[in-house]
């Protein structure tokens, strides 16, 4: 089978590793710690894996997919042979340089290069080393093994042909890629994530709802109907004749709301101390772990979910 | 059993006696367009009560929930002897004013009056008759039978006990109130909303990615998570140190995005009928009905999902 190799073994770098393995691809996973792939990374893919398996979520048996992951010593032996290179290694752009001069200097030439960078833009880091047009980024969700959205995003060396190619590879793993057809900071769902959290913090910090009002927007409102249909078919689906009947009665609101956002608003250290005392009220800091358990638990029941439906 | 009133029998208004009924209410349900009620009101509750039924969601028969839901000929016929009354006419404050002039007419003096408005401050309208202490908006997601989120929000004389009641009452109807501090345009449910679909159409109008990508990134990505936490608990689950933790690294990364965003973004007509025919290609005009079922069975799928996985 084809040979895919991880770079970084944190949590994206093992969740890559879960991907590529249940895909039916041999993983060569390296991480700069010594030892870390075999204590860790290796053991936290295989509860991934089981989380899986659980939820109907597998087709093979744990040990045969947790088989396919290698620990290699170096990044030359994890991207030997390699058909694909995913990069997960610390958010720091001259280590970033390094890593892939590193890759670049070892993986097959037709390898395709690929950084999990979301803070980064690729054009910063990902064009210093021969071929730089079969380098882009594959920007996953934490983690990519429960959560299929990817975004790739070429430099503006990149070739039409890498991107076509990571995104048929992103679409046989399983994964939802989508292709952005320029570089911005923060790519689209970050941007979109952070552009919502910015205006609860106005919300918030001006004292018109708290952050457990916040959350129960939308876990009770927006994101039953987000879940199933995004925010442009809940608009076109809102009326017989769709998006444009819905902008046409509902245009002077949108603008007005969005003109009234405010996304640059400066929230204090106090306001963010207050919020996280009454997060900490909800869910004590010695039990996120248990609730990191629950939450992928409800992500895998929300997926099959959706899978089941989807068949209907 | 009491009695609650639902004055206009829209899509609104008559998901609003499903929710009553169900809790029950004996409810008066009254249209300004006569013969309404008994042609497509509650014939539309019936479905709607068969669909929660056949999703696990109803504990009665439907027979018995529709029975309690009666056409009223009048204002005065619907509110007599209410306990509540919910409003849902038209968006106009000219028309609520004189519907609730003729409300506070008729109802008994100690019931809560409330209205569904999501664009009009209450203050606007909800204060211009005698005890405008027991009156206050109380804006549900369309539509309120599936959703369970309801924003409450007084007008400057609400009194705190109507409020209280009327967030006692949602509560036992089975609803998620949450309580507005002060009034703000939008309130907070399509604050959000609408802030997100503003940068979302800056970047679909300046060429980033396409509304088909923006949708994705939500049902594959963001509301995989935001369908169990909110935005405050992604970001507290994250790491071991809670909300402070996540601020602490990704503060500078929170404020660029922030202030990156273009909620003010000035969409052009042009932009909308390019977005509408995507989403044509992808729901044709003529399926929009057919997609609307899908989309109400979805969030039913996911509502009862989320009941199993709380009781875990």
């Amino acid at each position: 089978m084809s040979r895919v190799a991880c770079i970084g073994a944190g949590t994206v770098g093992r969740a890559w590793a879960v991907v590529f393995a249940r895909a039916g691809y041999d993983v060569g996973l390296f991480d700069a710690i010594e030892g870390e792939v075999e204590r860790t990374a290796i053991p936290g893919a295989r509860r991934t894996l089981e989380l899986l398996a659980e939820n109907g979520l597998l087709t093979e048996d744990v040990d045969t997919v947790v088989a396919r992951i290698k620990s290699a010593s170096s990044i030359a032996e994890a991207v030997t042979g390699a058909i694909f290179v995913q990069e997960s290694v610390r958010e720091d752009v001259a280590v970033k340089r390094e890593v892939f001069t590193e890759i670049a200097a070892h993986a097959p030439a037709e390898a395709i290069l690929a950084s999990s960078t979301s803070a980064i833009p690729g054009s910063e880091f990902l064009t210093g080393f021969p071929h730089p047009e079969r380098a882009l980024v594959v920007h996953p969700v934490n983690p990519p093994s429960l959560i299929p959205l990817v975004e790739l995003c070429g430099t503006g060396v990149t070739s039409p042909e890498t991107i076509a190619a990571a995104r048929q590879l992103m679409t046989d793993a399983g994964m939802r890629p989508i292709v952005l057809k320029k570089e911005i900071d923060g790519f689209i769902l970050n941007r979109l994530q952070f552009t919502l959290v910015a205006e609860a913090l106005h919300l918030v910090g001006e004292g018109y709802c708290t952050p457990e009002d916040i959350d129960a927007v939308l876990t009770d409102g927006l994101a039953l109907r987000w879940a199933s249909i995004g925010p442009f078919e809940v608009a076109h689906l809102n009326a017989p004749d769709g998006l444009q009947g819905f902008v046409d009665r509902l245009g002077p609101m949108m603008r007005q709301l969005g003109a009234a956002a405010r996304t640059d608003y400066n929230w204090t250290p106090e306001q963010i101390a207050s919020a996280h005392a009454e997060l900490s009220q909800r869910v004590p800091l010695d039990t996120i772990a248990e609730r990191q358990a629950w939450r992928d638990r409800q992500i895998l029941a929300l997926r099959q979910m959706k899978l089941r439906e989807q068949n209907v």
